[in-house]
């Protein structure tokens, strides 16, 4: 498995859906998966810090597990079948045990947000990984640091969201 | 406390918000409460004996309930402050402790449909009820049976939101 992070999220004008980019650490790898709007926005709101005033669906699901003492111990990207990514959730309850449950990738990511809990990619989806251009000596912005999801975007265009896993509703 | 049943949902064209109708049982009482459209269009799902291929947010809830061996015991649709609704959530654990947490009314309608606990409302909110016209004589269809919860629809057209609690997203 992959450790990867949650590098930024696209918006895909062609398909008209978000699109959240996994990166993996230390390498110039990308894994963009379609997702809802609504998913995207829990998302972009813990990304950037905010919170609403009424907990919304996502942190209902925390103030359980957090009522059960229990916490997430991973989500893993585990398969890709008829152009749906599928994902899974481990729970590591108080009394230790672990139960997994299957969830899309989107509420996975959202949550492992939420709970920082850390994201993997199953190495059964190598292939759904878009390689990015390696830094460039003659542009000193161009590494890792200074990676704008954004600029993955045009990218994005010439792809078909089925080359990946579309719309994981 | 009054228990309830999802008597319908409904379509504020003046707020653009989709409004899920409490009724009591036995009673010609109902209880608007304005909702967003994503937990609108699950509870409209779940009435309507529908669902998606992948499990959506509440579905994923519902498995993390269903891992612990957890039940819901009762939602409560509590308080009204600011002119929003808030709502309980109780939840009784494998080992029958019992504990609450706090959560909009419209995720709790949600799961109360999707696990079959009962909905009861507070007595503080009574006067947040509308009373409907009793049956007539000379209108045969006019009885408890035959309630359209769309025909409320025009009565709400004539209703601030702020009397009753507005956009509980």
């Amino acid at each position: 498995m992959t450790e990867v992070y949650i590098s930024g999220l696209a918006y895909d004008t062609v398909t008209n859906a978000p699109v959240v980019l996994l990166k993996e650490h230390d390498c110039l790898r990308v894994l963009p998966i379609w997702i809802g709007l609504n998913e995207a926005s829990v998302i972009a709101m813990e990304l950037s810090g905010m919170s609403y005033k009424r907990p919304l669906t996502h942190d209902l699901l925390k103030s359980v597990l957090n009522g059960f003492d229990a916490v997430i111990q991973k989500i893993v990207i585990s398969s890709l079948k008829d152009n749906t990514f599928y994902a899974k959730f481990y729970i590591i309850s108080s009394g230790n045990s672990i139960f997994e449950i299957d969830a899309r990738p989107s509420d996975s990511i959202a949550m492992a947000l939420k709970m920082k809990a850390p994201i993997y990619v199953s190495e059964d989806l190598n292939s759904s990984f878009i390689q990015l251009s390696p830094p460039s000596d003659d542009d000193p912005k161009s590494n890792d640091e200074d990676f704008d999801p954004m600029d993955l975007k045009n990218r994005l265009r010439n792809i078909k969201p089925e080359d990946f896993g579309d719309f994981n509703l």
